[in-house]
């Protein structure tokens, strides 16, 4: 264990010599996707889409090397193009999109172990979080669905803050975008 | 293994009965955050910052359970509001942030192994994706300031598209906003 004198978060003055300002070579960039794996894609869109409220914005498969992709969004129906070829490079123009990654066969698969969400040993990845205008009422909603609960709104420190489980596992973050005045003062 | 006649994609059929259009309770729900751990936020943040473009959209420290919290994105920085409890509340309501995890600490402990990227046993998390007006050039920016590359973008069958990783090795891709059209016939 580190020393206990060294417990301690960044100070003002360390986080304004770590973060310059980004350079004008980096103008453009943008976070467009965030990717896992997934075991089922029958199981898993039916949860992003129904539970999660997502649209499929759009799917590669791979034949060759036997996989398949499937990018995730909040974006508007109106907003997908009808043409796929235009629907494949629109996808791409989008951020915030969660990208699932099908290997084929795992969901027949009586060997397949299942994925690993990153918060048991070893972790690492922690979850993605969804903004909802109210954590309660989107709660009552998943409880109804069947969806499993790693934290409800009113359990541990943290109220109006949940975390559910998607069908591989993965932790997801419910929050209310009123949030930061909560965890402010924590 | 599955037998080979399992391996294939869904069908349009099947993706058509997995994808029901999403109900109105979930009409303004929004992927706002993708969190994962890292062991040096000094480290950490200059990578996002000046690899990646980033900036520091709020940063929030828990004493009592010794951890803090650094929301980075690709916002401008006209938009981030200089009063912090304001700044507190804005961070979530912006779409495509990283969340950091630092728990404190880690940076300065021998005995602390590093974190898990997910790519290899036990699988599961893959990458964020970061989508750049010329891989070619942001590549060439990244091996001068020294960045790891797990596959440049010459390499391998997939051209114009680059995987790095940050500074806990996890991955990010690096791609076009054009990758669509290429990986459609591919």
């Amino acid at each position: 264990m580190a020393d206990e004198k060294e417990l301690a978060a960044l100070t003002d003055a360390e986080v304004a010599e770590a973060c310059k300002e980004p350079e004008d070579d980096t103008k453009d960039f943008f976070f467009q996707q965030t990717m896992y794996r997934i075991k089922d894609p029958k199981v898993s869109l039916q949860f992003y889409t129904q539970v999660l409220g997502m649209r499929l914005l759009k799917k590669f498969d791979f034949e060759s090397m036997k996989f398949s992709l499937y990018f995730m969004g909040h974006e508007p129906a109106s907003d997908i193009p009808t043409d796929e070829a235009e629907r494949a490079n629109w996808v791409f123009t989008r951020r915030a999109t969660i990208e699932l990654t099908h290997n084929w066969g795992t969901e027949n698969d009586p060997e397949f172990k299942g994925y690993h969400n990153g918060n048991s040993d070893p972790r690492g990845f922690g979850h993605i979080g969804i903004v909802v205008p109210d954590v309660n009422k989107a709660c009552e909603r998943f409880e109804k669905l069947g969806v499993k609960f790693i934290k409800k709104p009113d359990e541990g420190k943290m109220k109006n803050l949940a975390f559910i489980q998607d069908p591989d596992g993965y932790w997801i973050e419910i929050l209310s975008s009123n949030l930061g005045s909560a965890i402010s003062n924590f």
